[in-house]
Parts: structure tokens; C-alpha cells; sequence
């Protein structure tokens, strides 16, 4: 049977199947959920088993259990290693909901409930698939499925889990459905993340906060040093003021700006996305290019003095601030660091004591161009869709990508089915019909020629 | 009998009758003292019946009562109204305390318990000096007492209690004693507060924080934003930076400036006294100048974004930053303030929104050049202490100046027999014997002469 006729014929199974995990609130955050979370994990190695995968198991680890569970007849084939995650978000506004988060429903074309598309929707269609190419004897690759449930709470065991089940999790590259379209009915593949450099400091002008009519005007003020280095940080335009910071920063290559160019982006709509009042950003640079391939240096946090209500006549003798970069694919995130701390000692005032502290970081990601994974997805996709893909990248991190390259040194597939407004995080989350049907067909095709 | 000779004679009964006093914890900011508060208002109205005054009463209020008294018996001359408080500070943190705050305890010459120095053992020796003018019958001026119990709870109440007594307190000057003297051993006049000129402000640049991976290098970022504002408020020599700031303000006199450079003051001293790591101020100005006399602008606190334990990486959508001015003579709160305001709004970036909060303010108090009291007052100390007097000011504000001002159209006189290293508002409170002998002695002479 043709793939379509077999997903068409199998639809009803399909969305009750992913309506009872759908149904189970694996809320990894919430600790009153943990029999929740372990039931979704029972609940999808009990389904992995009967779609015929072998080695299922729930592996424990200090946190929620881990669901893995093989299929491995392929010998001399590709073996893919499919990431995704069985846990979800919190609920909180629950009023908000127009229907229960874990009561699935579909309305105009969409199924509802937390989960539905991040990433319980996304993970499943993986599952369903292989379930239909096992049945026909059509799957062409080696399939590992690795089903965490500590996404949402940033996947506090997964890198220890990887580290100590290397053989078990060997493959050629993994594959991750859990990152957005750029638009409804285009398909997308992501092809790049920043990274992240993380750090905070603190200035200190005196033993403690003083009386401002005692000592103002005579002694430094802390919130202002902070400030006044703060400030030197961004150039006007900006651009990031930190010497070396943008060494060996590449500029888009005239294809990738081509690429960048072609997706017809609009600046406007992210701008009502982000809720910010305006744009604003590093002179001279597209808005795609800024979020998706510069370097940004942000700071996250800071605060100084009295923070209460009313007046309190202190001059601070204290101000933090917390500072993270997002990186691009030439920087390495403790060099980063490093220049941000030198910057920082460089411009703090003679007067001030200044501490820094470093707070990790991970770098970019670029999928390796060229990569037969990469040329199989691309084809899958557009023919599934029946239109050229959005080459996109992301500005954030996917830190699990980090863990599989530096655990286990395999690159990742990022073949996101989300769409941007699917309030993932937020009330009604919902997953588009359209893309579940249209994404199990492209990822038939991807492990019929993978 | 000679003054001296009688409060020598007197010193156990005086030591008797304060101790009494301190022995009282008449925390004004802990509710569960406030019956203590009201045993102490009620003590201290029995004391000034006891030694003559009349009129005697606790005038209640929304908070703690004041105590009034007076003594009007000398027709054709002034009338002064002594200001005081009889609340005292907390005394936290108690293991500190060398003896129990409320066991008075004399050692190496003075007297160790809450309240000592600020304000009861300063306020009492007015009592002292007027119970034996009154009964040598050598008072030559009307002498009216307002002791209020809310002096370190901000003075909450007694702007309302002032403005609804206006006749009852009828004076021609207020007499305050609860200032520091600038060193030991020689008497001290306060000619000059600063005054204060107080707003906050918020900076917002989204609806709300943004993911810094989505959306950064793209969208402006309010804590950088608010650092950038705050960055323009000064220039590098420490100068404030705001247009009409410094407008009419006035350099010191030579005189003034003299006056200055003859107190020796060591500014080593200065930074000890604040736990300050150095002394920063503005450029081509002296620390006692710019503490007394030049008008600054703190922020006392500001905040932005994510400021707990760990890593958010958010793009901080608001910053808020609290600022306080301290004034000089001829500056008005309310047109400083607007200045500031309109700095902020020239200088925040057009992609931000700025709402500015004023907070009020008072303005500053220079005493009246060659006021009749303000030479009496000279000329008591100085031969009280054998020594000519420190003419100085303080940096800070006493808001019942202001009151006075406002009210009753008085001017203030500030004598105070303080030290600057007595622990006021710490463990381990004491006041000086000596100062309380001599000053007793320069307030005799005083009210024999003003």
C-alpha cells in the first residue's frame, strides 16, 4: 500500500492512539505529576511494544525514566536515533483554556491539549510511521528511539544518561521533530541554532549600602558604575563593543543570504509575535540575519540598591547584573566569556571591586552541509508538502543537540512540524492536523531513503 | 548659685531621672512596644510636671502621642520651641550589645543604652537646664516643648499634629538638639541641610520578557536601555549631566570656604567612617563641599529582568530605577525633579516607553545669617566648651525642619551634642557625659541670653 493510502486508512487509530498519551499530564515540573509522568512513560513503552519495537524499556535515572525502545533490521543501513520527549509544560493559566489541556479536541483543523504539538504531537508521528513501515516491511533504516521526560525541566539527566549508554545509543546522526515551520504549508528545515555563553557579575563600591545625605557626592555609587558599564558594552549601532568578541564571526555567504532573503519574511509579524514595541538591532543586518546567524549579548538581569516601595535614601554599595551571549558557529563560548570578563575588568572603575562569575555555555550548531541525511530530509520534505522547504535556522539553543555531538559525536536533523503560533507553553496549545498528516508522509519517504 | 556649680550638684538626680527614661523600649517601629512607647510619652509628661511646666499633656495622634509642655513666664521675650523625640530606634541585632540596650550603663565616661545619644539624652538636658532656670527663677525666655514619639518611623503623624497646633506652638524659632558635632571636644552649630528631591522611573520596551534565543539581537533590551539612561545622568568628573541642574546654585563663599578649610577635616576619616573602598566625587571639590554643599543625584536602587538564582535567558522587557536628588539652598524639589524628568525623556530611546513617578521632596535649610538666636546660640557654646565652635553643616535632611518651615513659618537652630561615632541606630548606643555637662551648660547660657 501506498504510504498515503496506508496513513489515510490508519488516521482514526493513529489520533486515538495520540489522544490517550495526549490524555495523561506529564507535567515533569510539577512533583504532585510524577506518577503522571511515570504512567506516560509506562503508557508509550507499552505502545512501542506493540508496534513491534524490541529492546523497550524504561530506563531509570535520578529524575523521570527515560522510554527507549529499537528497531534494528537493516544491516548495513543507516542507523537513525530519534530524540523527543514525552513530558509537557505546566497549564497555568488554566482559565484560559478554551478546552482542558488533557482533553483532547479537535477544532478547525487542529488538535488541542498540552502536548499536542511540544512534543508528544511531533514524537508520535515518528512512532506511527515506523508502526506502518514494520507492518509493510518498508523501513530502510535502523530506528533508536530515545524518549525523555525532562525536556521542560531542561533535561537535567539526559547528558548523564547518554554518557553512560553510548553503545546503546550508537547511530549515524540523530533526528529530532520539536522545532517550528517557519510558516503554514512550508515545510522547514532547521539548520542551524546559536549557542550560549553565560556569565554574572558583581561590582562592589563599599562595605555596605550608605546614608545618601551623610556620604552622597563623596563616595561611588554602585547602580551608576553598573550602569556605566553596562553601557559600554553595545556600540550606538548595536553592535557588540567587546574586543575580540566577533573574531572569526563569519558574514552570510551570498547563498545563505540568498536563502535568507527568499523566505519572504516579514519583519513586522515577528515584531506583534514578540510583543516588543519596536525593532531594534545591530545596524546594517536583516532582521532574520540578526536572530538567526549574529551573535547577541544580552543582559538577562540586573538590579542594585533598594527595590522596595518608597523612598530609601541609600547610595548602593552593590549591583549584579547577569549577562548571556547567543553565539554563532565560529565562537566558542568560553573564549566569549573570557572577552566579556576582560571588558568587564578593562571598564570597571579603579574605585569598584569587581567579581565574574562563569556560567557555561554550549555552541552553535550548523548542520554539516552536504550531509546525505540532509539531501534525504530536503527531498522527503518538499515532496510530502509538494513545495521547495524554508532552509531556516533557530536563535536559540537545543541543548540535547550539544549533548548527542559532544556525548556521542553524531550531528542532528532538525525536521520541526510546529507551526510559530501553536502556543506551545501557553493555553490552548494545539498541533495542525494538516502538518501531522503531511510530516508522517515526509518522514515515510525520509526512512524509506535515508 | 553659678549654673555650673548647680548642675554639677544636680548630676546624680539628672543621671537618675534620664536613666529612667532610657530604661523605657520605646521602639516606635515595633508594634508589640507600643504600650512601651506610650509608658515612655506618659513618664516623660510626669517629668516636665514635676519640674514646672504647664500645660502639660499627650496630645494624641493616628500613631504614637506627642508630649507637650510649656513654660511662658517671660513676657516681652522669646519664645523657643524645643524640639525632640522620645521614640528610639530598634535594637537589632541584640547579641552585639555590650550591655542590654534598655540597662543604662555608664563606662569610660559615657552612657551606653538605646536611645542615649539619639534622643533622649539629648533632648533631656533642655528638661534639666529648664527645671533649674525655672526654679533659680533665671529663665529668660518662654519656653514651649513638643517631644514626639514617631521621629524614627519617619515623623508620620507630626506634620498634621503642627498644622492643627499652630497656636499652641506660637514661637519665634525652634530649637532642635539631635545632630552630631563634627569631632570631640568642640561645640558645634548646624547652619545648613541639604534638602531631597525624589522620583522614580520605568523603561519599557515589550509587553513582556522575551526569549533571548527567539527573538534577541532583534528587539531593544529595557535593562541596557535603562543603563545607557542612567550612563547620561553624570559626566566622567562626576558632575551631574542635567540640563538647569545647577541652576543658580552658588559656589561657597570665601568665607564659607574658610570656614570650611578651617574644621581640618580628614577626608581618610570620611571614607573610614562609610566603609566606602574610595572617595569619588565631583571634580575640583572638596569632600566636606561635596557633602555639604553640592547638590547630587543617586540612584538609590534600579532592577531588571531575571534577578534569582541561576540562568534566564530573557531578553528583560522593563527597568525601573529610583533616584534621589540632594539640594542645595537655592534649588526647589519640584523644578530639579522636572529637570531630571525632562533629561529622561530626551535621552531614552524612541523605542522604549518612560513613565516617570515623583516622589517629592523638601528643599534645603541654610540658618538665617545673623540671626539674633543663631549669635546667642555662638556665644553659649563657645564659652560653654572654652573653644570656638565648628560652624557645620549636614548632608542629609531633617524633615520636621521643613515642617517648621512650612507650618509655623520658623526658623530652626541646630545644636547638637552628638558624636559621629556614638552608634545611633547600632549596637552599643552611648553619649558622652561631657558633651551632656557642657552642653547643659552652653543651653543655661543660651537661655539666659537668646
Amino acid at each position: 500500500m501506498q504510504p498515503a493510502a496506508y496513513l489515510a486508512q490508519h488516521r482514526e487509530e493513529h489520533l486515538k492512539a495520540l489522544f490517550a498519551l495526549l490524555a495523561i499530564p506529564s507535567v515533569s515540573a510539577i512533583p504532585q505529576h510524577a506518577p503522571d509522568v511515570r504512567r506516560a512513560a509506562t503508557h508509550l513503552a507499552d505502545f512501542m511494544r506493540q508496534i513491534g519495537l524490541e529492546h523497550v524499556a524504561l530506563h531509570e535515572t535520578e529524575g523521570h525514566p527515560v522510554v527507549y525502545g529499537d528497531y534494528l533490521h537493516a544491516p548495513g543501513r543507516p542507523t537513525v536515533l530519534v530524540y523527543g520527549h514525552y513530558d509537557v509544560q505546566p497549564v497555568d493559566p488554566l482559565a484560559l483554556w478554551e478546552t482542558p489541556p488533557f482533553e483532547p479536541t479537535v477544532r478547525d483543523g487542529k488538535v488541542f491539549a498540552r502536548g499536542a504539538t511540544d512534543d508528544k504531537g511531533q514524537m508520535m508521528m515518528h512512532l506511527f510511521v515506523a508502526q506502518g513501515m514494520i507492518a509493510q516491511g518498508s523501513l530502510k533504516v535502523n530506528l533508536r528511539f530515545l524518549i525523555e521526560g525532562e525536556e521542560e525541566v531542561g533535561s537535567t539527566h539526559l547528558a548523564a544518561f547518554v554518557a553512560a549508554h553510548k553503545e546503546l545509543l550508537g547511530a549515524d546522526y540523530v533526528v529530532i521533530s520539536d522545532s517550528p515551520m517557519l510558516r503554514p504549508g512550508v515545510p522547514a528545515l532547521c539548520v542551524g541554532l546559536r549557542g550560549l555563553s553565560a556569565l554574572e557579575f558583581t561590582l562592589r563600591t563599599a562595605e555596605h549600602d550608605l546614608h545618601s545625605g551623610n556620604f552622597g557626592g563623596a563616595v561611588p555609587n554602585a547602580a551608576h558604575e553598573l550602569a556605566a558599564l553596562i553601557a559600554t558594552l553595545h556600540r550606538a549601532d548595536g553592535s557588540i563593543a567587546v574586543e575580540g568578541f566577533y573574531d572569526g564571526v563569519r558574514d552570510l555567504s551570498k547563498n545563505e543570504r540568498a536563502a535568507f532573503d527568499a523566505l519572504g519574511f516579514s519583519d513586522e509579524e515577528l515584531r506583534q509575535q514578540s510583543g516588543a514595541f519596536a525593532l531594534f538591532g545591530e545596524g546594517g543586518r536583516t532582521t532574520l540575519e540578526r536572530v538567526w546567524s549574529r551573535p547577541t549579548l544580552e543582559v538577562n538581569g540586573m538590579w542594585s540598591g533598594f527595590v522596595g516601595e518608597g523612598r530609601k535614601t541609600v547610595v548602593p554599595a552593590e549591583a549584579r547584573a547577569k549577562i548571556t551571549c547567543r553565539l554563532v558557529p565560529e565562537q566558542d563560548p568560553d573564549a566569549v566569556a573570557k572577552a566579556v570578563a576582560a571588558h568587564l575588568r578593562r571598564y570597571a572603575p579603579a574605585w569598584a571591586q569587581l567579581e565574574v562569575t562563569f556560567g557555561g555555555g554550549d555552541p552553535a550548531f550548523l548542520a554539516p552541509p552536504g550531509h546525505p541525511a540532509l539531501e534525504a530530509a530536503r527531498k522527503a520534505l518538499e515532496e510530502a508538502y509538494g513545495k521547495a522547504l524554508d532552509e531556516i535556522r533557530m536563535g536559540g539553543s537545543i541543548p540535547v543537540v550539544t549533548t548527542f555531538r559532544e556525548e556521542l559525536g553524531l550531528p542532528t536533523l532538525l525536521m520541526g512540524f510546529g507551526l510559530p503560533d501553536e502556543n506551545l507553553h501557553a493555553p490552548n496549545e494545539h498541533f495542525s492536523l494538516e502538518n501531522f498528516a503531511k510530516g508522517m508522509l515526509a518522514l515515510w519517504r525520509f526512512y524509506e531513503s535515508a
